[in-house]
């Protein structure tokens, strides 16, 4: 067997999920409670009939991928062959630490509070993990210097999210620009960034930076889980120079073959309809203020959420958050993600989505006070 | 970048698929001609516009799971917790072999003439490759004493196919009890065997072996790609004894988190209709009879396929099989596929797909003894 699985646990936010009665208030969960638009899943269907469900070419249809790169335009990413789809954003996330760092010499550096799965992927991988927690006084903001303070020279990949998962944190304009600089002057072998914009369509902040657009180590990941309440369909896709696209391929296609051929075509109409895109971010826009209200009336301590669909909440000094999250779930049957599971920066804090209805997410709020309270 | 990449090449099979012309004819192909069955796909939509398209558990939906072990009823792997549903029959090799094998220590030893896959993968993982090869002299009949003999002591994991994708060869019910005997009476650290049984719908022959069924440290693969014509779904699985299965299934969700849901809801359907997933392998045996007339007719020196919808024919001695490939596709308009891909063993032999229409595969078939004369 294998020895590195013996050290890598499973997804703790699945095992707090696999706790939830049908009586529970879910502020755990990941994914949109939308349903997806079925006018792309229909012509998908109808094209089926005609077209059959064949492989795609292995790093995906070239007119889908044309049509995503030229819709972020990445400057020397904006063609077809910058983009390989994958089998969600997690595919893309492992064939991009398997491709570009080499376990015998090279480390991650994580910006943490981040996504478990960077981490787990690294292990899996046998790779060398830094991490670097951005400060809990700023409310996790992205912090150039800090990153790049972390760095050592066996650094060759740092991954940060952007809507942070799950701060909801967004990186700022001149703080993209503040870390390319930094980057780049260090000359030398590039450190690659690794932004992780899964949830950049749900975005309530104008100032939104892009390492993609200011930094040509960058690999953009994406896809259409969140934005188009597809988590079912996996499909993602990742955006990178040419010479290392051509990398990613390769490993992509032992891997898996290909993305599903269905999701693909799903994935076609979305980019060929203008506005499908982000046709879904107006719900979330007012549900987000609904559930600041809810927060301020709550009495707790929040990260007010620039992104994605996540807020963090603080516990009082020195609570497990780990141990608080199953309290939880036992005595007010309410399910949420402890911060621990982000990172150690985010200790002492609770992750809740707020996709549920707006009443049940208030009356979880109520239960975490009273809780914490105790 | 991860230095195992550089020693890795794309596959050829695809690189040869890329020089055909619009009026070549295609005897390369690895997928159906045929559509699939468009009601399940129907089915599945409908489904969407009720419960949208979320994620399924990590290793798949567990009635479907739960299908499919008892639809093949292996022993000790008949419940749903033995089978993880996967990207495609790719994804499943590359998960088995990934948690099987620990690459400072463990070899695999692949039963050749064998898909490419199988040593890629391993490469790609850093895992010592050793290969057997199958007589030619019995048309690459499996032989349990020759795949004995070429064990060593730090053989953990043994590959075959069956039906075999190049040899169209099957292994007799015989043939896996004698492997299993001899297997077990090796005593210490168990001995796995992958077996990939992608092409098992389209079996021609009544004496089929399954390893699964005689031994019990045995991954079956399997999928929907080839019985339903649904390459571009992306569904395969594993069915695996439980512990085993566990493991799988942390590499599987840390590399893809889970196969697409849309899929799995065709996957349920098919396995839910009784009949549904043979169907189509009436249209093979029909097109099988009629190859085997063609291939009589042509003068070629052929393996008669036992199942899959391949077929071997000899070129003349000392031929390059590679060279001669590339040859029939400039000067012959000819697609194919060299045997040296799958293996030494059948260097000096092609791989020719019968999926395309018979008075296609008939000129082929001239052609390549035309060439094959000159």
């Amino acid at each position: 067997m294998n020895p590195r699985l013996a050290s890598i646990e499973p997804s703790q936010i699945r095992a707090l999920a696999a706790k939830k009665r049908p009586t529970s208030i879910d502020l755990g969960l990941g994914e949109p409670t939308l349903l997806p638009q079925q006018r792309f899943i229909d012509a998908a269907a109808r094209q089926t009939s005609e077209l059959g469900m064949k492989y795609t070419l292995n790093p995906g249809d070239l007119e889908l991928r044309t049509l995503i790169a030229q819709h972020y335009a990445y400057p020397g990413m904006a063609e077809g062959r910058n983009v390989c789809i994958t089998g969600g954003s997690q595919e893309a996330m492992y064939v991009a630490i398997k491709t570009l760092l080499d376990p015998a010499r090279d480390e991650v550096l994580i910006v943490e509070p981040a996504y478990p799965a960077y981490a787990k992927i690294a292990q899996l991988e046998g790779i060398e993990v830094r991490s670097v927690g951005m400060p809990a006084g700023s409310g996790f903001r992205y912090d150039p210097d800090a990153i790049v303070a972390a760095l050592t020279p066996a650094t060759r990949l740092v991954i940060i999210g952007s809507p942070s998962n799950p701060t909801g944190r967004v990186i700022s304009r001149a703080a993209v620009k503040s870390l390319a600089a930094a980057l780049l002057a260090r000359g030398g072998e590039p450190v690659w960034v690794l932004d992780d914009e899964l949830y950049r369509e749900l975005t309530y902040v104008d100032d939104a930076g892009s390492m993609a657009e200011v930094y040509p180590y960058t690999i953009a990941i994406n896809g259409l889980s969140k934005s188009n309440a597809l988590t079912g369909l996996r499909i993602g896709w990742t955006i990178a120079p040419a010479p290392l696209c051509d990398e990613l391929n390769k490993v992509h296609a032992w891997v898996v073959t290909a993305a599903n051929t269905f999701g693909q075509r799903v994935a076609r109409s979305i980019f060929t309809e203008p506005g499908a895109l982000s046709e879904q971010a107006a719900w979330y826009r007012t549900q987000r203020a609904a559930v600041l209200e809810a927060l301020r009336d709550s009495g707790l301590t929040y990260v007010e959420p620039d992104g994605a669909f996540y807020v963090c909440v603080k516990l009082p000094p020195g609570t497990d958050s780990i141990a608080f999250a199953y309290r939880l779930i036992e005595e007010r049957d309410v399910v949420t993600n402890p911060g621990r599971i982000f990172g150690e920066s985010l200790e002492g804090w609770l992750r809740l989505s707020w996709v549920a209805p707006i009443e049940a997410f208030r009356e979880g709020l109520t239960r975490i006070a009273a809780a914490a309270l105790v």
